[in-house]
């Protein structure tokens, strides 16, 4: 049967909430809304629960979960040189991603997450990985100017995404990109050749930009400029492109950022964990930016929990601004639904509604602490947790349903990641 | 059986972790911990899992959580004089307040806590809720200036108080507080009544202080003072005493407050969603003052989860002060559990070791979120959410055994709150 009918006492459709109704979905799309059980669809019943539109993660690194926890409460200098990139040049390999991006598909399932833009290498097994377990993602090929065990030099980490372009360029959901690690492991010249390779293939550029006030007083020492600065002269801004962090911006920056409407996929938890300081997203979304949100990796955050990173993400930028009004539960909602498609270049993605994708999750109300309800909306981003999710749906498909994992092996999937994690803590002994 | 070892991968025990031991209970006290199950025992084993001492939340306002969510995104004075007062007015009752502290009872249990200072009226009720669950708690009887629906005015609120004293003087489990609620409600001449019933009967006093900068404005305004001058001239900062927020300090009322070994009950998610700002927990650690952690009430922040909290708080706090090394993982679980005991002077309470109450939390490392472990204090705050706890423990008794809740009809409760809430909604339209 091609045809579903889910049932919830809310769901929040085109934008606004509809009480006790079915969503209806032919395939892969939804076609509407009924009041009553239609004949001729599988229908599902989800008592005392919402449906949202499935949330999308503008700027992850997925196979880092393995190293999740591994190190923690370090200044970010210590824990980049002396814990995770020791850990990535001694573990990282074709098997290692494979195993670690499952075990994030496994997470991002049960969060309600549909979509992550990836960036990291060996990127062919992250594209696999999403594929084999439903899920839709952005999969960028990591780009840096020194040689690591996945390239030499910026023109093999460029032809390694030109490779996988060609490979996924039929794939209905994986898209190719390409990603300048930063100003400061990428050079202005090899931002140019990945502004020119994104240009001619249509692909979106994402790189890091302006994390820590460091880096900032890093790159003018090196080139007079600015990060901001060397990445509007590259052309990044004029491309599709998206942005993750930008926290130490000028004003002159946010305004530029504003007009060219850039994406900007803010981490706000990683940014307070790392104490890379407090985004200045109020500004750059009343400038015109299109603001997302991502959780960074997770062993920066330590998880790729959307429903959390909205929660922090609300609360902190209230504060931050002196206005409760502010970052609502119905914007940051947005910003992890519609603005994300929008910044991702997804068609008719991000929202429920009549011809648009039927990804989705359903958040239940029957525990405790989500209880009572007045508005679902509120409760999704300031009471609920990612157990609350009891079923997430890309394109129609069910990848959980129930809370049980439906696309794969989750326990095997687990275990194989708890034998990486012996291996890794037995080397350090 | 009155013996019990509990088997677990991880034990936080006298503040470091053991792995794979049993913890030995006997009756209400934690004996030590054994490699082996012993004999004569009721074994319980906790696979992939780590034990904690329970959380002790040291500010809230249990009988809230019916007004979860009611209004969300408004200002404060807003949020409080058009949604919360109101709805305060027309529906507190004992029944209501036995029905929803019922409800945060369940919360708690399901989040691992075992404690809660409440600061409410109808105290009695809250008190009995408590009680009728086998938690435990400080319950606080709010006093004010002017009459509500509870008392008329200050000498009637402490006679609730004293009442309340006399009724619960033998309970093992349940401390009677006083709370005058804030320096902008309660006269001067009141609070000096408070800290004298309090000195008189060696009873914790709790109040709000110094939340808001419109609180400071309007208390210098009126008495030529800030309120936390006010607070020391009471002679608050010389009897037990915990202070709520603490958000708007200067460096010389932080360094009396440390001189003071003052208690601090900061409640960080509240001060970030209504906008009251970023306390100054790292200069009051410093300074000597001896830090916990709550979370407000319900209607505020919008939860009692105390995990979600001291992630928070942790986040928050090192971002604040440019220090990813301040309020480590451990350092937040030392505040919402021994230096929290000390705060309410809870004896041998706050740790699990040899002599202390056997009060503790099972966290499950089964979910993908939670995958792979290295360190179970950093997993605990950084990655696990509510739903990872399986079991809670106060005294020695499971008040909850693999997420079911022994000691009350969870079902019935959850329910009685959906019709108050049937209630509150239907008289709005």
């Amino acid at each position: 049967m091609n045809k579903i009918a889910v049932f919830a006492d809310f769901i929040h459709y085109d934008s606004r909430i509809e009480e006790n109704k079915y969503l209806l979905i032919d395939g892969e799309i939804i076609e509407g809304l009924a009041d009553k059980a239609p004949d001729g669809y599988d229908i599902k019943e989800k008592k005392n629960a919402a449906i949202f539109p499935a949330l999308i993660n503008t700027h992850t690194h997925l196979p880092m979960s393995i190293f999740r926890g591994m190190a923690d409460d370090l200044p970010l200098m210590d824990w980049l040189q002396n814990h995770i990139w020791p850990a990535e040049t001694k573990w990282l390999s074709d098997e290692f991603v494979h195993d670690a991006t499952l075990l994030s598909c496994m997470e991002m399932i049960r969060c309600g997450t549909s979509t992550a833009f990836d960036m990291y290498f060996f990127s062919g097994e992250i594209a696999s990985a999403l594929s084999m377990t439903g899920l839709k993602g952005v999969v960028g090929v990591g780009v840096l100017d020194f040689p690591t065990k996945f390239a030499n030099n910026a023109d093999e980490y460029i032809k390694k995404a030109s490779d996988l372009y060609h490979r996924y360029k039929e794939h209905p959901d994986i898209d190719v990109s390409l990603c300048p690690h930063a100003p400061y492991t990428v050079s202005p010249e090899n931002y140019l050749k990945c502004v020119d390779f994104c240009g001619k293939h249509d692909l979106v550029l994402h790189t890091h930009l302006a994390e820590t006030a460091f880096e900032i007083g890093q790159i003018k020492e090196k080139y007079g400029k600015t990060p901001v600065e060397i990445m509007n002269e590259s052309g990044a801004f004029d491309i599709r492109s998206i942005f993750a962090h930008c926290v130490h911006l000028t004003d002159e920056e946010i305004e530029l950022m504003g007009e060219k409407n850039v994406n900007i996929a803010p981490c706000t938890e990683s940014n307070l964990k790392l104490v890379s300081g407090f985004a200045p997203l109020k500004k750059l979304m009343d400038a015109g930016a299109n603001l997302t949100i991502a959780t960074d990796g997770a062993a920066s955050n330590n998880d790729i929990d959307m429903i959390g990173e909205m929660a922090t993400t609300a609360k902190v930028h209230k504060a931050v601004n002196h206005d409760a009004t502010a970052f609502s539960a119905e914007t940051v909602l947005k910003m992890a639904t519609s603005n994300a498609a929008k910044g991702l270049g997804l068609g008719n993605t991000g929202e429920l509604k009549e011809g648009y994708k039927a990804d989705f999750f359903v958040l239940s109300f029957e525990d405790a602490g989500v209880t009572p309800v007045y508005n679902p909306v509120s409760h999704l981003v300031y009471s609920a947790g990612r157990h609350d999710v009891t079923d997430t749906y890309v394109k129609g498909k069910p990848l959980m349903e129930n809370r049980q994992i439906l696309v794969a092996d989750e326990e095997e999937i687990k275990n194989k990641a708890r034998r990486w994690a012996k291996k890794i803590k037995e080397s350090k002994n």
